[in-house]
């Protein structure tokens, strides 16, 4: 990789998402030479994707170019590259675009979706990780809609009809609430030769309540809004396999399908070099003590999802989730540079702002440090919150424009299947 | 294909264009069944596709979901469909979802890309007919940057860097100055380690003016912007051949290039069962007479790009433009009613609104019937004329915002690689 080499130390950072751009940002006016590396060309606000399979928004306005994020910067490198190994001997890493030496090395890589182990469910299910996937789960949707119209087999129809989402998170939660709505308001106008009533969203959940991790409250009102909205709440029920037909499931509960979304886990995107067990834990995790060090070195850091930071209050490492990456991305900058100056570095220390999670038209549910809200008022602080963080004037702009027109309209006009999931594209 | 037979006539429309949705605009508040076939499920607004693919605007704004054009109107029914073929014995559409009777049927199925029979140009190179090519025509510009800053060899560099349109029409001229913007504006920030000083932008014109149909002022009006913005303008040069290297032409010239975007010329997309040349003329497209019917036959009729009204002033046929196919919809669907009552149909006439092409910021020409213009003026024109044509009030909203954030910035935010072009695509 023709990448100069200079008098400045170079810092490599794997991965464009919150914790890496917020670590580049931090480093970008220092006397440090950055290369960022990322199989994208953009940042990807992860929060929306939902929003996006289910018609809601443009995928360009959630993603924001992160050759952009950084111009004014002039020790700043980015390079669209797939990183394939470390080697934690050579201080290098080896990419499809060729290799690079680094001085100090951060891997921000993220997470994937964890199928835990089940081929057929890998094979069969969407997941919604990334905005190509969100795109396909969104042209799924809507061809199956199209099927649906023209099946005369009635099981068929229903299971066109049927969505199953695995995973009672925020993602599952909030897709379902979506689905609900996209079948109370859009789906009997566009589809008036069909019976939509048939249509079904389910939601399944291994343990005994959604929103694992927010408050009780927060949990049994998204419940609540989700039965309000018509969603089946399935908990207490363990997913098994999927056929591409058929959900089973750890009870006698099974469901006919022709859509599964995969919001159940996910897991350290790890890379070669460091995959060791001796660098990894639960959830192929790469364990790093307070400084985001990764175990056994000095100048190879993790922060973000790849990173399992553990203290008392997290046992089993700080959530997955945008605000530790970017609060470690933050940390990192400022300890690198003290690193380099031979200074010691502050142990990091998560900052809770609190979770949140929207379940349609005016229904949130916010839990803040010392104040927990569900209703109206959270769904707008959930709308302000997520503007407000989402990078880019024009993505916000966008985004408001979307979300006023859908508010007003009871509408989400990108129902569009740009590119078919099921057929083969042509032309 | 399950659509019921009612006591009303059956209007079957192959294509939802610019044509195809004005008719059933017209006819879905009548006594009569229409049922409209499309392969995509949005109707697309052509003009603007070249701002899809320079990053400065989001495919979903340009974008309609057909089923919502349409979805007050009891009797209209939409099939993604792709029609086969047209049996005119047995008044039958065959369709990859099913056959179809018809009491009428209105092909507007428009136009493809003209490759003049040259296979190895349709292989090499771009499109820019459908959303999906102008996406794709977006990834290969990136991706041709993103290689252009890893490669040793200064000829493929230029290579990766040079861009030949070949066509001055409308979508060559428009694009072409798009891409002049993108070289000064954006590419010198987002590629600061790159010499992107050494970027060509071609525009190959076969005869001795571009923006042919316009008046002569507008033409050398526009290839005067167009040199200001630093794109080298060939005229009567013809292109032989494209190998995916290199262009050779008719004359010494050739160039050495990564992307081509084929913008010589379209014809009819006809369909089979009316393919034969008794059906068709110059340009393959199908010989109406003046109410639009198919040369042959009453009941079948052909509006839009795909057919070719001939009369005085338009010896080779109406040009193939949104305007003529609107008009043609919006009488035809007169025309279809008067027919049904025994009325006599009253004969197309073509009004000319004019024609206009932007070349930049600030730079457009118009050519109005009794007034041309040329400039910033003109600008603001085709600006207001392009946001009134849009369908969808929400896409006027995100298009205006697009437009004022890019004009204000300098910039153009959707330059994302969200499905590469030329690597297959994984996750």
């Amino acid at each position: 990789m023709n990448i100069p080499r200079t008098s400045y130390p170079r810092i490599v950072i794997i991965g464009g998402g919150f914790a890496g751009v917020a670590l580049a940002k931090k480093l970008s006016k220092q006397e440090v030479q950055v290369v960022l590396l990322d199989k994208h060309n953009y940042h990807t606000f992860q929060p929306l994707l939902y929003q996006v399979s289910t018609g809601g928004l443009e995928p360009d306005s959630i993603a924001y170019p992160i050759r952009k994020i950084l111009k004014d910067f002039p020790n700043f490198y980015f390079r669209l590259a797939d990183v394939k190994e470390i080697d934690t001997k050579k201080n290098k890493v080896r990419t499809n675009i060729g290799n690079l030496k680094f001085d100090y090395l951060v891997v921000a890589s993220g997470s994937k979706t964890n199928y835990f182990g089940n081929s057929n469910i890998e094979k069969y299910s969407m997941a919604m990780k990334t905005i190509p996937q969100s795109l396909n789960l969104r042209s799924l949707i809507l061809e199956n809609f199209e099927e649906a119209l023209l099946t005369s087999d009635l099981n068929e129809r229903d299971a066109l009809m049927n969505f199953v989402i695995v995973g009672g998170g925020p993602t599952g939660v909030e897709l379902a609430g979506a689905l609900a709505e996209i079948k109370k308001g859009i789906l009997p106008k566009d589809y008036p030769d069909l019976d939509t009533r048939s249509a079904q969203i389910n939601i399944i959940q291994s343990s005994d309540c959604i929103l694992k991790g927010m408050s009780e409250k927060a949990s049994s009102r998204a419940e609540d809004f989700l039965e309000k909205l018509g969603v089946n709440v399935w908990k207490n029920v363990r997913v098994t396999n999927y056929d591409g037909k058929i959900v089973t499931t750890n009870t006698d509960l099974t469901f006919e399908t022709a859509t599964v979304v995969w919001a159940a886990g996910v897991k350290g995107a790890t890379i070669k070099g460091l995959e060791a067990e001796e660098f990894m834990t639960n959830g192929n995790r790469l364990l790093v003590n307070e400084f985001n060090q990764v175990k056994g070195f000095d100048a190879i850091f993790a922060i973000g999802d790849i990173a399992c930071m553990v203290n008392e209050e997290f046992p089993n490492g700080l959530p997955m989730m945008a605000q530790p990456a970017i609060q470690q991305g933050e940390q990192l900058g400022d300890n690198i540079l003290k690193l380099i100056e031979e200074k010691s570095m502050v142990p990091f220390s998560y900052k809770d702002k609190g979770a949140m999670a929207t379940i349609g038209r005016n229904k949130a549910v916010v839990d803040l440090k010392n104040f927990k809200f569900q209703g109206v008022f959270a769904w707008y602080v959930w709308m302000f919150v997520h503007l407000f963080f989402l990078i880019g004037f024009r993505n916000r702009m966008v985004v408001f424009v979307n979300w006023v027109y859908n508010y007003v309209r009871f509408d989400r006009e990108a129902r569009l299947i740009i590119r078919p999931f099921k057929k083969h594209y042509n032309s």
